[in-house]
């Protein structure tokens, strides 16, 4: 590490810089910036001007991605990737994604004395949320050439994304370059891990073993609204009674394997009258694990509880797909890495899986990839009260140096 | 029984009357009647007309109720009262209500000719549903005098009942007079069933023994919500799988105990997103049975299986009553005299209890009661597809007069 760099001081940027970019925003007193809206030209700047102080070389791509360069000691010397996403959910915190693009960035200044035998390019993801085209990941799916079947979604005022390419100045025409080219080393990636699990185990980093695998489901259960006075219990065909044994063999199922997580956030009961038996359920269930075995194994255990449970009381189930996802793996070398930086900074370094989708599934797709997860003292994500500790951050940057030092030896040995 | 009077003649004109009466609407192709709407003053004219064939004397009281008289052999002689309700919910079936008002008028025709030791009223509520003003039994609870606490309530267009009152020509400062005057020897009362359990029976007609005495309560868990990705399932505060297992026991409580129903018909889960796991449920518990006892004895079983589903998920529950009904029991007397009768006419008169309220209920507060119910072949009721067997309601029209038969030897002897 460049001896003259006070990580501390860097650190101190890195949160103020995510309090200066939570006031560029679409709606005046919160942080809202969907996908390539006008406030998305003020986070370039400012990402632009700190690049231009590391003399990095900046273009923005094809979906709107902000990618800052400092090539390698070779035209053929391999890519590091690092970063992660500048747009938010509405209303959202400070931190989730912004924090990652910008720990980048330091990660950068930090190791901008040194030599490195590899090209180092930081990446902001445009849109990772899915908030504008209810889609997610239009960013990262630029760099591993699956973007393209996105171009004609339209969002809520029937604009494509095309269109808001060409709206904000940029060539959808020129997708192809926004791909990685030449060798890539990987992709790493630091973001609030947005639960309570490295809260929980008074850790300030974790790493992440795979993004989860999921499915989504809808269930309908049909029944017959009765008269919740003159229908006797055994002449019933209670919907609600079957969804809620269903809602309990959720959270039974999953209680009882360990890692998976099993929500039910939908439930609707109608016609919904405090004295007539409901007709009518509808509800959801995610289901998620970081083995596709384990999840493959209990969504089906489930939908027959749930088949069960209706066909005892004469109701009928209609389950619709609504989402699957495999599980994606972290790279083992990159994620062993992280270990070993975390070790040498004398930091507590717990494995946990990501429950959420992050850009890093994608780029794992084309390169190894890996992330580095800093706690989240309240749990709380997609939320204004979004917060973390300043010094879990420097902790992670720390990691962030040792890291690229690290694989600096590994690549040239 | 008169000779002359053909039952299966005058049982074709109950049903007909119903059918015409249906068309007497406030919204064109549907039955809807609410508490003095303009076309409760067909109806009147209707029952007047037939009241009038039969030589009754007729007045309508001070909150619209129809009252049709045959007078005692002596001005001291005790009063036989029977009817029901002519109001409807919208969209409302032909036969709530009204065919027990038809049944009542049939059944004056039927014993026309006979001399009776009591005087007969039949009474046309003009108010049982509790649709207009929110609150059922204006008319019955006119009888009662318990009525003038609901005069100052106010409908939708902001008009008290007094208002109504006065908008349909009548005045409520003579509510008093339409308390019932002398002796009464009781009130009975024909009503659709609106349950299966006399079409599972293969019965006609049966005997209610009481009317149920019920509760109603607004249950609030609120516990966090969070992110169903990120989340573990022993960090979660999730209220739905709190107030699923509530919906559970409250199936097995009643399942488990002879006589009682609990119903949860409202259920809503907040914010409702399928990858949110639920911070906030609201839900409803509706639980009746014919005995208080039993029924109160269940009720906070229920309300702590439900506080201990919620503490050990980190939820708090708030329980708020909304209603508190006692039971009703039948009279006795009157009972016997119905299964005599229903006996002598070779009919099964199996006992069942009703789940929801009927005048009835109200008349019994100062008078025997007792309600006769009539076979919901598929029921339904509160719906246009409300219906009953022709040879149902004969059957119950041959029982109601064979009662007044009985109960005229009765109190003659």
């Amino acid at each position: 590490m460049n001896p003259s760099v006070n990580l501390s001081e860097l650190n101190a940027r890195v949160l103020a810089a995510c309090a200066e970019l939570a006031r560029l925003t679409e709606v005046p007193g919160e942080t809202t910036r969907p996908y390539l809206c006008p406030s998305t030209r003020d986070v370039h700047a400012f990402l632009f001007a700190w690049a231009a102080r590391l003399d990095l070389s900046v273009r923005v791509d094809a979906v709107g991605n902000l990618r800052a360069r400092r090539e390698g000691p070779r035209p053929d010397a391999p890519t590091l990737y690092a970063g992660s996403h500048i747009d938010t959910v509405p209303n959202a915190g400070a931190f989730d994604g912004v924090l990652g693009v910008l720990l980048a960035y330091a990660l950068a200044e930090a190791v901008q004395g040194q030599e490195l035998p590899f090209a180092l390019e930081l990446l902001a993801f445009s849109e990772e949320e899915g908030v504008r085209y209810g889609v997610p990941f239009i960013g990262s799916r630029a760099l591993t050439g699956t973007a393209d079947a996105m171009l004609g979604l339209t969002d809520a005022d029937g604009l494509t994304v095309a269109d808001a390419i060409t709206q904000f100045g940029l060539n959808p025409d020129q997708l192809p370059e926004a791909r990685v080219q030449g060798q890539s080393l990987g992709f790493l990636e630091f973001h609030i891990e947005q639960g309570p699990v490295l809260q929980a185990a008074g850790a300030a980093v974790g790493v992440v073993t795979a993004i989860a695998g999921q499915n989504r489901v809808l269930l309908d259960f049909t029944g017959r609204a009765s008269h919740a006075g003159t229908t006797p219990m055994l002449h019933r065909r209670d919907a609600l009674a079957a969804a809620a044994r269903f809602v309990v063999a959720a959270e039974d199922r999953a209680r009882h394997t360990p890692g998976l997580v099993a929500t039910v956030g939908v439930m609707h009961a109608r016609p919904g009258a405090i004295n007539i038996v409901p007709g009518d359920v509808h509800c959801t269930l995610d289901i998620r694990h970081e083995h596709d075995a384990v999840r493959l194994e209990k969504l089906p255990l489930l939908l027959a509880d749930a088949e069960r449970f209706a066909t005892e009381r004469g109701v009928t189930l209609t389950v619709t797909p609504k989402m699957e996802e495999p599980a994606t793996p972290m790279d083992a070398g990159f994620r062993a890495l992280l270990h070993r930086a975390a070790e040498a900074e004398g930091l507590a370094h717990p494995e946990l899986v990501s429950g959420a989708g992050h850009d890093a599934m994608v780029m794992a797709t084309v390169m190894p990839a890996a992330m580095l997860f800093i706690r989240s003292p309240n749990a709380l994500s997609h939320h204004p009260d979004e917060m973390v500790n300043a010094e879990d951050v420097e902790a992670a940057l720390r990691v962030g140096v040792r890291f690229v030092e690290e694989l600096a030896q590994e690549v040239r040995a």
